[in-house]
């Protein structure tokens, strides 16, 4: 079963990475000097082990780097970067700098049409039994109402179930979906893929019974009165109602009063409208593969945000450690066999135009993408990866070698304490268009037992990112991009 | 040293409380056949001992109370309840009828004036580097700024020594202080008190060096950008400039923009202004002792709110304890040899008329209050008592009693695996007044790691209060109020 495969320049393999042996002491022990390769300019090879070369990248990231600087400047100096903002042009125009001053090559911004959602001015008030003004935020892509507002009573229903049960007596009134997202757990993770269905297809479900408006619980286990956006959809559905997202405050308020049997009347006034589709970009540059530049291995986080907060988590974190992943490898002066790409998507949050598009203009590419990692679950303590990789043979043989890699790089000292697994399981959005053409796909993993607290939210901002979480995440993503750029073979290979 | 102190109806006591001797087994430990002493109608001592009728109250308020419904109907129904607002007035009357209905005598609103802060409309917005509304509540007190707004060049400084520092050079400018409130820890429990000071007198510490206006960090250690309200004071100072506090996250934000050399400017809007005076009242209701009805034992919680989020945690919880309490009582029918009486504080906010006036208004009554209890330290898992006694000999005789008083109430089921102490230590604002008068002083403790995240907020809302703590809390607060007023002395008598 052991089987040696030589690269283009005839080095001798990390076994490990090589053949899918897990044994750890294969391929990433230092090599004994006898089996030192012949020297390959800007190569590792030459030099050390994959060992070695991980613990050089984890070790210098750690000591040193631009990240949370980089974060700074682009939360704070930019802010939220919703498709089709001045702010997320502006984005795009600092991204090419500062990828130009780090030494990156074929630094471009790859034009991709974006829906343009607007915002305006919302509100949301209850006006019986007594006023109050809902902490609220409009959902993207939702319509708006018209100026005066719409005025109506409204119908709580826990869940869609009980939506069906009320029926047609919700015609003419406001429903509000009052379904409670689960608190995060070690054994089931966070409860927001099931929560995050009301947001997603509440109005459609609503206006199906004649409701003029709705409403949904906020998106999150936690709340301090905090309204969190996101994206819905109205489905094939013809007639389009406004459709806002309240805080878990007054959606249980609203709940507990209808409970009792209390007339509840909420006025909700949006402005939110469509524009036509604007000009944006996938904001790209490169660390040219020194033997095989046309294979590429991907690295990337989302660009664009809501419009609220400062899209810090979600994903400015993960751009920067794309962006910094990339700048500390030129700081090394490691130049791996394959290309290491970087890539900002936009349009991420209201429509993944630029995930969709990218396969579409690198279609004849697309044989050549070795792999793609994307970073979109917070910037949090790593945790490892989730791969997707459409072919079972070569995930069988990718396993061990994901596995091998993530023990090499939890044994260097930024990691002590913190385990490195890579698992098979969604990825990330961006990249997943790619996987019909056989990328292996990573999704960077983080602890994200508080993500949901912030995603879409005012709070989303850079004093909630621990700068050494941002760092041990541009660790994680420089060693792992190397390795699978650089490593003879690619991930899986027989 | 044991000695035998007998009621008018020459009752045998339950030892310890009447000796301070600390052994848990004297006192509260059923009475054997032979020393049952007289029937005595209404009384407890005639059909058990302490610890028999503590189980009975704990049991009852377990199986079966109202205090959810209670705290219900106050936050829903009436919201907040600002000093001087419709509001309070009509909690007021609230509370007396739900005293009614509950059987407490002497049902009385005992007339306060109280100040009226009112907070109008206010704003506050970044305009330089780049346009961002902030979050943010003008603090209770603060004066107006004209209808313009104030539009100034910000400085942030971290603590009241910068601010020194940097001296005259805020002149014309608005000071922003960003000074962080320590996260919880069990061993220093709540950063609060020392970071309050800069809400507290930041306004004067600015305007002495010329500043036009003063912002301030929440006083929190958690935010989810949630602004934190509260009291202010200007001291002696003649010029009074507005005052507001800003979220944690924007005061990073300023703070992270300043440092750097960005100059920040922002527009502050507020029309908050002094009205004057209102009549307001504290709300009473009794159950008469027995034998002692002219000897008082308070139980107590603040009915004042701020005008954001429901007052649920401050001082909703506290209120209802108080009611529920007296009405678990009485529908056990058990009368003390003492009076108990309920009394809802009013202003103890921003003022505290309602704390202040009660001993002025009962000044010959005080050497007849035997012990005052205030629960204003949200509703969370009860911990047992911080008490105040101005007598270094009683305090000594009390602090074994009340030690077993804690066991005895911490051995029920309820109680599982809670820790129940009474400790030397600050009480609670309203019941401080009575301390001169020789009054013990109890103030109702929990567990306060997370009160500093909701209070003073819109998040301060019945979703956050556990019915089964709030259930704790009524029992403990009616068993320890129950002994105290039916003890035949008084707690720490010779």
């Amino acid at each position: 079963m052991l089987r040696r495969r030589c690269g283009t320049s005839g080095l001798v393999l990390p076994l490990s990475l090589a053949l899918g042996v897990a044994a750890a002491t294969l391929g990433f022990a230092p090599r004994s000097p006898s089996s030192a390769p012949p020297a390959e300019p800007g190569g590792v090879a030459d030099r050390e082990s994959y060992a070695e070369v991980v613990k050089r990248i984890v070790d210098a990231v750690l000591a040193d780097n631009q990240s949370y600087v980089k974060l700074q400047e682009l939360c704070d100096g930019i802010g939220p970067r919703l498709s089709g903002s001045e702010n997320l042009s502006r984005a795009i125009v600092w991204a090419q700098e500062t990828m130009r001053r780090d030494g990156l090559e074929n630094v471009r911004a790859e034009k991709v049409m974006v829906p343009k959602w607007v915002r305006g001015h919302e509100s949301a008030e209850m006006t019986e039994p007594r006023r109050m003004p809902l902490a609220m935020l409009g959902l993207g892509g939702s319509v708006g109402t018209p100026p005066e507002g719409i005025t109506a009573q409204v119908v709580a229903v826990r869940d869609k179930d009980e939506l069906e049960r009320v029926g047609d007596s919700v015609a003419g009134k406001i429903v509000l979906f009052n379904n409670p997202m689960q608190p995060y757990s070690t054994e089931r993770g966070t409860g927001y893929g099931e929560a995050v269905r009301y947001r997603s297809s509440g109005a459609q479900w609503a206006a199906k019974y004649g409701a003029v408006a709705a409403l949904t619980r906020s998106v999150t286990a936690r709340s301090l009165r905090t309204p969190h956006t996101g994206a819905t959809g109205y489905g094939d559905i013809e007639r389009k109602i406004p459709f806002a997202a309240v805080s878990v405050e007054d959606a249980e308020l609203i709940a507990r009063l209808c409970a009792r049997g209390v007339r509840v009347v909420i006025t909700l006034k949006m402005e939110a409208h469509d524009e036509p589709d604007v000009e944006s970009a996938n904001t790209v540059g490169e660390i040219r593969g020194r033997e095989l530049p046309d294979e590429v291995v991907v690295i990337s986080g989302h660009f664009d945000s809501w419009d609220v907060g400062q899209g810090a988590h979600d994903d400015g974190g993960g751009c920067i450690m794309a962006l910094e992943a990339a700048a500390a490898l030129k700081r090394l002066d490691l130049r791996p066999r394959r290309t290491i790409r970087v890539v900002l998507w936009t349009n991420e949050e209201n429509g993944l135009r630029g995930g969709s598009q990218y396969p579409v203009q690198h279609f004849d590419a697309m044989p050549q993408h070795v792999a793609a990692i994307e970073a979109d679950s917070g910037t949090f303590e790593p945790r490892g990866y989730r791969f997707e990789i459409n072919d079972a043979a070569r995930e069988k043989r990718a396993v061990p070698q994901l596995a091998e890699l993530m023990r090499v790089i939890a044994a260097t000292d930024a990691f002590r304490g913190v385990t490195l697994q890579a698992q098979a399981g969604g990825s990330a959005a961006d990249i997943s268009r790619m996987k019909p053409f056989g990328v292996v796909l990573l999704g960077q993993e983080v602890d994200s037992s508080t993500y949901f607290d912030y995603h879409h939210t005012h709070a989303d901002t850079v004093d909630k990112i621990d700068p050494r979480h941002l760092s041990q995440n541009v660790a994680l993503m420089a060693a792992t991009a190397f390795v699978l750029a650089d490593m003879p073979g690619r991930l899986g290979d027989e």
